[in-house]
Order: C-alpha cells, then structure tokens, then sequence
C-alpha cells in the first residue's frame, strides 16, 4: 500500500480557477481522502506582490502575473518537488497585507489552489494532476460574495465592485489556462428557474485524455437519467475529451454506486476509505450539509493522485 | 576592468561576528568601495525563526542556530550564487517582528552579514571571502548598548539585560566560528586608560593563509612605530597567521601610503578609487568621523573581492 511506502518525490495537485470558483473547499475533501498529514495545501495567493491598498491605489488586480512572484511560485514548487523545504510568503487575505513567512516541508502530496498556477510552461510542468475549476459565472458571483463579506472584510457593494474591476484580468489570464488542465470541473444549477441550492448543484467533468483516466465504461452501460451520464464530446477548443455529469438529485444509492466503481479501480487505497469528509460544503443558509457531486468529484481527483503516487513508489 | 564585464556568478562575502561588532558599518564601507548598483547586503537575522517577544517567552536568544532558518539561508545563498532571485523574509529590528518579505536579485557581489553565516559546513561553502568581527569585550558592549537603544527601542538597562541574557550563546555558537574566517578583524582600545574614541580605535587584522593575501612586504619594511606592522605569528589555534595591525593615531600620510599600496595591487579596479565613502563611522558624540583603520580595514577586503571577481569574469 503506497501510504505505507516512501514516494521518491512528492506528488503535485493544481487546483486553478478565477476567485471563489471553489478551490478550497475541493482541495479540503481531497486532502481529507488522503490524509491530512501527507498532504500540504498551498494557496499561490501567498506569493502576490502587492498589497490589498496598493492594489486598489495602482488599479491593478491580483489576476495580474505581474503582480505575483510567479518566477518564486516556480522555485517553490521546484525545490517541493525535489524533496527540499521552502519559507514560504504568508499573504493574509482577512487584512489584504503580508504576515510572517511559514516554514514548509515536503509531504507525499502538495496541493497548489491559486489564480496563475499554470501561467508559465515552467509551472505547467511542476504539476502530476492539474485541475482547472469553471463555475457557472453566477454560481461563482454568489459564492464570491457571501465569501468576501462573511471572511474577508468586503461589505456587498465592495465585493460586487471588485469583481466587476476584475472582469478583464480574469478573461485575459485566468480562462485562458483552462486549456493546460487534465479535468475541468464545472459546477452548474441545473435548474436555473429555480434558486441555487448547494446540495443540489450538478457537476461536469471534462476529462482530457492528458491523463490515464478509469474506465467509466460501466458507468456509460448503466445509461443516463440515472444521476449521471458519460459521453463522448468535442471540448470548445475542438479537441476530444470525455464528459462526465454527475446530477444534483442523484440519489445515494446511484451515487455509492458510482462511488464504488472508483475505489474498486484503486485498491491500493482501499485503507483511505474509512472517513466520512467526502463532499461536506457549507450551505446559502450556513448549513454543513453533503454534496454527492463534489464528493464524487473530490474522489476522482483523489483516484489520479493515487495513481500518480504509485508511479513514484521507491520499491 | 572587472566592472565592465560580467560575472560567471556572484562574488559572496560573508561578515559574522557578534550582535554590534561592527558588521553594517564594514559592510557599508565595502559596497561604497565596490558600487552601491553591484553590491546587495544581505542580514542573516532575517532569517531568525522567532520573534523578541516569542524568544523573551521562550527564554530563548537570536543566537542559538535552533531560533533561525538555517537551510533556508543556505538555499537562498545556493541559489543566489546560481543566479536566481529569491524571496528573502524581512525581520524588522525596530519591532522585533516580520515584515513583507523582499525579492532580491543576485547582484556581481553579496554580502551576507550576520551572527550565524558560518555555523555550517554548506554555509562557509557558499562564501568567496569569510570575515569574522571580533571587537575588544568591552568596545562591543558600548556599541550595543548605544545602538539598541538608539535605533530599536531598548532602555539601557534592557539592552544590558540582554547581553548578560546572551552571554552564554555567544560563547557556544558565536565565537567557535572565528576559525573559519579567512581574516579576522579586531577593533581595539589602543590605551584602555583612555576613553574610547572612535577616531583612533586601533584594528588587527589576523590574515589567514586560507587567501591569497596582497604582498605587504613594503609595509614590512617601513618597520613599526609608524603607525602599522605586519608580523608573523601563532594564532590561538597555533597556526601560523600574518598579523597586520594598523594604529589609530596613524598619520593621515602614512595612512595614504598604506592605502596606495592596496590600490597598486589592483590596479584593474583603479577607476573604483574615485570616491570618499571609506572609513566613515559616528563617534561617542554622534559626530560623523573618518577612521583610517576602517578604512584600510574595508580597503583590503575589498581588495580580496575584486581579485575573487577576476576569477569569476566571463572572458
């Protein structure tokens, strides 16, 4: 069992995606999975070079490459990957300035969530898994402000405005690195005459075939209108890819189901089943409640990252 | 001309000694001497793990390795001599906290002064040119107490509470790295019946073979009881070192031939000789004095920089 072996590098997760796209919250299931002591996340937002008043004073947006330290992003990531520790910048989102630097260590797994994880080729290539996070635009915009007000000191007004003073960077840096992601994982209201409702948010992975993905074949036997659906399609950029939906109104069963088909693909991680962390997000009524589509998201990530580490398995 | 053609890698100056031997003033001299644009002064205390107040609770001191990031500071020197930029933690002395960090580019030379730059074998791996300060006792304490209080808000009897709190440190890590200096420069009271006064501090330097140090058999010749003297004798380790002393009360003529003759062996750095930075140092009365010691002192590290950097010129 790899938990049990020394990996003879550290394994690399990307989770990029424009503000609150849901970075944290898949990279919480996702480090829950694997163990929260082989796991190191780490947010590229640390490695802005501005402060939140200098921002606002220049006009500029942390969207910018050139307003982050994307060459030391590169270095960090190097020196992670070769098994050295970094001391790392601390950028504290709650007053928009810089605290003390942390001291990091290597573990089996580091997860990178950040704006411009896969700006530059050098930082492309740090990565085993990149996943590129694609919310609906006003799935994002709902969950960008209630998260600004509630942890980041925003009133409403501030928060709309920032994100409207935002809107050129994102389509100029952040959508364009869609492209280099193995998944694209879309979270979508698939109902949209009705209110967002957390627990019912359906899901689309766009599977590229970047990396070796499961066999999902019995998945595609079993056919649609079940609560999810796999199909052939052309990605917008015109090159194959995989699709996979997974339903808000899933129900249990079905999702167990689907859930079973990947940890029957890895038994290698079959010790890491035993948690009940998978899919747990905070609600529009600060409910913790579960989400089928994003534990089944979090688990296939997690089966790539599995996979990877058995590749660097010291024998 | 050196200074017109570039270097294969950074030239790296270390400056260790004791909290106020001396290190920021020698290190200023020397950057005036070799171009302010070329030369980047690096603290070691920024790579200090705690803050005062932690390290008050902890009863713990700056100078125990354990309190600092050690293999942080060697790989900011490894890749800093590679060529790369790093992103350098900022402790702020005035508050005894962490600031923004800073990114620094490698510049033709670095200069790393601090307390513990020697402490490990890949540390004095990194350094071109290794000086320790080693001040009398008693010079020392007056520096410190007259520094803390005017530049970091310490009251007298804090400052002198925190060098009685030090004491032991010192001996343990400080000093043991005295050895590993190529010179060692020992600022001294010439007439302890006297009161100190910086104008006409005597210094010694201790030249060991470890360099290649200038000819100064001329300076031999002039014999003593002019204000020099160069002689051969035993370090406290028994090696044989060369022992250049340079007098306080040392002519202003005197001075210029002892100078000329530093300058004469180097003459590929002649156009460097026009300015009038060296030895500058503010006296008991805050009076801002010129010291031929530490001029000669700045003088002829400078002299071992230049020679390092001709081995490093790209042709």
């Amino acid at each position: 069992m790899p938990h049990n072996r020394p990996l003879s590098r550290p394994i690399i997760l990307g989770i990029v995606g424009d503000s609150a796209s849901g970075k944290t919250t898949l990279a919480a299931g996702i480090a829950a999975i694997l163990g929260e002591k082989r796991v190191t996340v780490l947010c590229s937002d640390d490695y802005h070079r501005l402060t939140r008043d200098e921002r606002l004073e220049y006009d500029v947006t942390p969207l910018d490459p050139a307003n982050n330290y994307i060459d030391i992003l590169e270095q960090h990531l190097r020196l992670l990957r070769d098994g050295n520790p970094i001391l790392k910048p601390v950028y504290d989102h709650r007053h928009g300035t810089f605290g003390r630097p942390a001291y990091v260590s290597p573990t089996d797994y580091i997860i990178v969530e950040g704006l411009l994880a896969y700006h530059t080729r050098p930082l492309r290539d740090r990565f085993d898994v990149k996943i590129f996070l694609d919310p609906e635009d006003n799935l994002r915009s709902e969950w960008k402000i209630r998260r600004d007000c509630a942890e980041r000191g925003y009133t409403r007004h501030q928060a709309e405005a920032e994100m409207q003073r935002r809107r050129d960077d994102a389509a100029r840096y952040i959508q364009p690195q869609r492209t280099y992601a193995d998944i694209v994982i879309r979270f979508f209201n698939p109902d949209p005459e009705k209110e967002v409702d957390a627990a019912h948010l359906s899901v689309r992975h766009t599977l590229r075939p970047t990396l070796p993905h499961p066999d999902m074949t019995p998945i595609l036997d079993a056919g649609g209108r079940a609560g999810y659906r796999l199909q052939l399609a052309r990605d917008v950029d015109g090159k194959p890819v995989d699709v996979l939906d997974i339903m808000g109104d899933i129900d249990d069963r079905r999702a167990r189901m689907v859930e079973d088909l990947f940890w029957s693909l890895i038994p290698e991680a079959h010790h890491l089943r035993d948690h009940d962390q998978l899919g747990h997000v905070i609600d529009e009524r600060n409910q913790a409640i579960v989400s089928h589509p994003l534990a089944l998201s979090q688990l296939l990530v997690a089966y790539h990252l599995v996979k990877a580490a058995m590749g660097h398995t010291v024998v």
